[in-house]
């Protein structure tokens, strides 16, 4: 069954900050929401690229040569091997787009890894 | 250079229906961004899944089944292989996520083909 998928009311789901949740799959791919709020941590992906697409709030990408800052209708393409942490002061609600062997801690294991992550 | 782009200041840049301009490469994935009018016409993709985020106006998916409605905030997942056709009266701006080698009118070769697409 194809289905429409609306993005608010998927959001409205999510109760637990630096929780991605699956939303879709285009090839080998997923298509994750998650809401963001205070600091990561640095890490790195080995193999794969990820896309933040911010929705609401403003976040802010600690790369290693300079901050980004990316607002709603923005987004970043973090390459695969770039170390970055992801920090914002007030709620961030994020569209990612990244490879479905993408652990979100990346080469880092702690208490904030998914191993499962789940679907809406 | 890792930079944050802007979806509605790539927008403003495209000037022609139906014809999807690349704003970033995740992994073997493109993330393309296009306007849409009137009626495209039916077509599959032997291997590609296709995903649409639309952004603004309404953007009529006809499926075999039945048309699906996909409103700002909204998208739909087209797999491979399933015959779709896009329809909407009014401008639709739409990001696209599909594999790179997906082309824009699938089995079909005609008029509306873009072979290469431009990169903003």
């Amino acid at each position: 069954m194809i289905r429409v998928v609306n993005v608010a009311e998927k959001l409205s789901q999510i109760r637990e900050y630096w929780s991605p949740h699956i939303v879709g799959t285009v090839n080998d791919m997923q298509v994750k929401l998650t809401k963001l709020k205070g600091e990561f941590f640095w890490h790195h992906h080995e193999r794969e690229d990820e896309m933040f697409l911010v929705l609401r709030g403003e976040l802010t990408m600690r790369l290693r040569d300079a901050d980004r800052v990316i607002r709603p209708g923005e987004f970043i393409i973090v390459p695969r091997g770039v170390e970055h942490c992801p920090v914002c002061a007030e709620e961030v609600e994020l569209m990612l787009f990244e490879p479905a062997t993408t652990l979100n801690t990346g080469n880092v294991r702690n208490e904030r890894t998914r191993e499962q992550l789940k679907h809406l």
